[in-house]
C-alpha cells in the first residue's frame, strides 16, 4: 500500500497520545513503516511517557517552540488552538505540515486531500501546509467521486451516525464508563458531552452558528465542495452523535445529473473505485456496520437503492473507521503520494 | 388528557406481556383509567401469569378463538401473523379492533390515525378496524402536519435512528446483555438481530424488497402519504437501528411549497401544535435526545434550521418514545376521540 514513505527522514507526530496519534502509530506498525526518526510530541502531561507500538519505542516529548528542528514532516492531530499556535513554528523550522484540524482546510491555497479523489493536487506541490478533511467528509467524498465522474452530482442530503472516538479519548472513556454505570443501576454525569451519551443519540456535533447550523454540518458542506471542486453543489447535512466507539456512518441521498441504468451498474462502479468496498446483499443481511469498518482501511458502501421520489435519485449507506481513513490512514496516503516525486 | 375512555366497557389487550402491551397498562395506571373489564391476552407461554400495573391486577389468558366474547374494543400489538389470524375473530365477535401491526394499515377503508393529524376521520366511524401507524411515521406525520397546513410539502427526506425496543422485548434484552458482555471482555452472539447491536448501527430495519428498499422504509413512505392525504408527496426514507433502548429519532429534510419567514416562525408554529414540544436552543445545548423523549407523551422537535441548498428548505430533528406516542399512547388517544360521540 505504501511505497514512498520511507523516503521521509524525520517525522514529528504532534498529538502522539491522542486516539488519532495512536492509530497513526498502529498503522506504521502494521505496515512495518520505519522513518529514520520519529518524534512523538504531546502536551506536558504526557512528556516522559514511553510509547511502544510495533517496532517503535520512544519517549513522548513535550510540544514546544523548538520541537520542529530538523523535522521534515509534522503531522498535527491536536485541538485547533494548539494547531494555530504551533503549525507556524513547524513551518518556520522548515517542516511540511499535514494538519488534521479545521484550521487550514478552507484556506484556498491549502490542498484538502482525499488521495483517491484529488491526490493529483499534491503532484509537484511545494507549499508548506496540507489539510486533512473532517472525518465524515473523507468517506463521503470518496463514495461520491465515482458518481460525480460517471453521472454528475446535483444535490446531496446526508445524515451522520458518528461514534464517540471522533471526539477524542475522554469521549471514548465517557461512553464506556457511563454505559457500565447505567447497566449497574448507577448514573455517571456527562463531562465531555453536554448530555449523557450512553444509549442516547445527540443531534448536535460541535457548536452552532447564528443560523443554527452545527460546526460539523458546515464543515461537511464546505469541505465536500472544495474536495470535489464543485462550489455550487447543493449539500445539506445533519450530524448526530450515536453511542458507538468506532466508525462514522452516513445515510446519503443523492440526486444525480444523469440517470444510472441499474443499481448493479452503480454497485460495480463504486466497487471498482480505489478505497471503496461494497457490501450490499441486504436480503442476506450483508451490509456494512461499525463492526466491519472498525480497524479496516476501506470505506464501506451498502444499501444501494433507487430513490424514486426524484429523477436520478440514489440512496446508500457509507461507513468508515473515523480514526483510520477518517484521519491517520488518509494522512499517510497523502504523504505517500507527495513523496512519489521527491 | 383522556375524557371518554371510561365509556368503554370491556377492553381486550392482545399482546399484554409485550413491550407495547406493558406501556399500554402503564399509561392506564398513570392516568388512572379504569375500564369496567380489561382482559389481558397473550400467548400460551404467559397464560396464568399475573400482571400488576397501577390499579390493574389480573391474570394473563391464553389468546384463543373465544377470547373476544363480550369485548367492545380489542387492541392488538402482536406479530403480523397473529394479527391476521385473530383480528377477524375479534371482529366476528363484535369487537372494534385497533391494530398496531402493518396488516391493515394500507387498506383504503381502514383509517390510519394520528389523532392530532387526522383524528377527524374517526368522527362517526362505524367500521370495525382502525390501524395504528408505524412507530416512526406517527412522530414524523405529527411534525409535518403544521408545516403542510401553513406552507405545503413538496419533498421529505428522512433518516431514522431507531431504538431496539421497537423490535420487542427480546431485542431489548439483547442490547442489554450484549453490551454488558462486551464491557466485560466477552462477546454474546446476536439472536434477534442479524448482527451485533451493542455499540453498532445496523442500516437495515425489516426485510428488503426486490428493489433493495427495507420494509420499514416502505412503511414510512406509504403510511406518511396516507395519513397526510398527500398521495403524490415525494418521500425518501433510510431506516437505521442504533444501540439505544427507547426513542425513535429522525433527521428530517423538507422542501416546502411556500417559504417560511424565519426559523422563529416555524418554531412557534410547531410549538403551538398539539402533541409537539419544541426544544431548540442548541447554543445552550437544548435539543431533544432519547432521554427527554423516554416516558414522555410529547413528540419533541429541535435543531430547526434553514436548508440553504434548496428553495424553502428546512432541516430538523424529531424524536418520540416509540412505545408511547409511537404505539400505546396513540392508540388510547384514538379511542378517546372515537368514544367522544359514543
Amino acid at each position: 500500500m505504501f511505497t514512498n514513505l520511507e523516503k521521509i527522514q524525520t517525522v514529528a507526530l504532534v498529538g502522539a497520545t491522542g486516539l488519532v496519534g495512536q492509530e497513526f502509530l498502529e498503522i506504521l506498525a502494521e505496515h512495518k513503516i520505519k522513518f529514520n526518526k520519529l518524534r512523538l510530541l504531546a502536551s506536558e502531561d504526557s512528556a516522559g511517557d514511553w510509547l511502544e507500538v510495533g517496532e517503535y519505542s520512544a519517549p513522548v516529548e513535550a510540544l514546544g517552540p523548538s520541537s520542529f528542528e530538523g523535522v521534515d514532516v509534522a503531522f498535527f492531530s491536536v485541538p485547533v488552538d494548539v494547531t494555530r499556535k504551533f503549525v507556524p513554528k513547524a513551518v518556520d523550522a522548515g517542516a511540511l505540515v499535514i494538519d488534521d484540524s479545521s484550521a487550514y482546510r478552507m484556506i484556498p491555497d491549502v490542498p484538502l486531500i482525499v488521495p483517491e479523489v484529488n491526490g493529483e493536487r499534491l503532484r509537484g506541490f511545494r507549499g508548506k501546509v496540507i489539510a486533512n478533511p473532517n472525518c465524515t467528509v473523507t468517506p463521503l467524498a470518496l463514495s461520491l467521486k465515482p458518481l460525480q465522474e460517471r453521472y454528475g452530482l446535483e444535490r446531496v442530503v446526508v445524515s451522520t451516525y458518528q461514534s464517540v472516538s471522533g471526539a477524542g479519548k475522554r469521549a471514548y472513556d465517557e461512553l464506556a464508563h457511563q454505559t457500565a454505570s447505567l447497566l449497574n443501576g448507577g448514573e455517571e454525569q456527562p463531562s465531555v458531552f453536554a448530555h449523557p451519551i450512553a444509549f442516547n443519540c445527540l443531534p448536535l456535533v460541535g457548536d452552532v452558528d447564528e443560523d443554527g447550523v452545527a460546526e460539523e454540518e458546515r464543515k461537511l458542506e464546505k469541505e465536500l465542495k472544495k474536495i470535489l471542486e464543485l462550489p455550487n453543489l447543493a449539500v445539506s447535512a445533519s450530524a448526530v452523535r450515536v453511542p458507538t466507539f468506532y466508525g462514522h456512518g452516513m445515510t446519503v441521498n443523492v440526486q444525480l445529473t444523469q440517470d444510472f441504468n441499474s443499481i448493479e451498474e452503480v454497485r460495480e462502479l463504486l466497487g471498482a473505485f480505489p478505497g471503496i468496498k461494497v457490501l450490499d446483499q441486504p436480503s442476506g443481511h450483508i451490509y456494512p456496520t461499525n463492526r466491519e469498518s472498525s480497524g479496516s482501511d476501506s470505506t464501506f458502501v451498502g444499501r444501494l437503492r433507487r430513490d424514486e421520489s426524484i429523477p436520478s435519485g440514489l440512496n446508500y449507506w457509507v461507513i468508515t473507521d473515523n480514526l483510520r481513513k477518517g484521519a491517520a490512514l488518509n494522512v499517510l496516503q497523502c504523504l505517500d503520494v507527495l513523496y512519489k516525486d521527491r
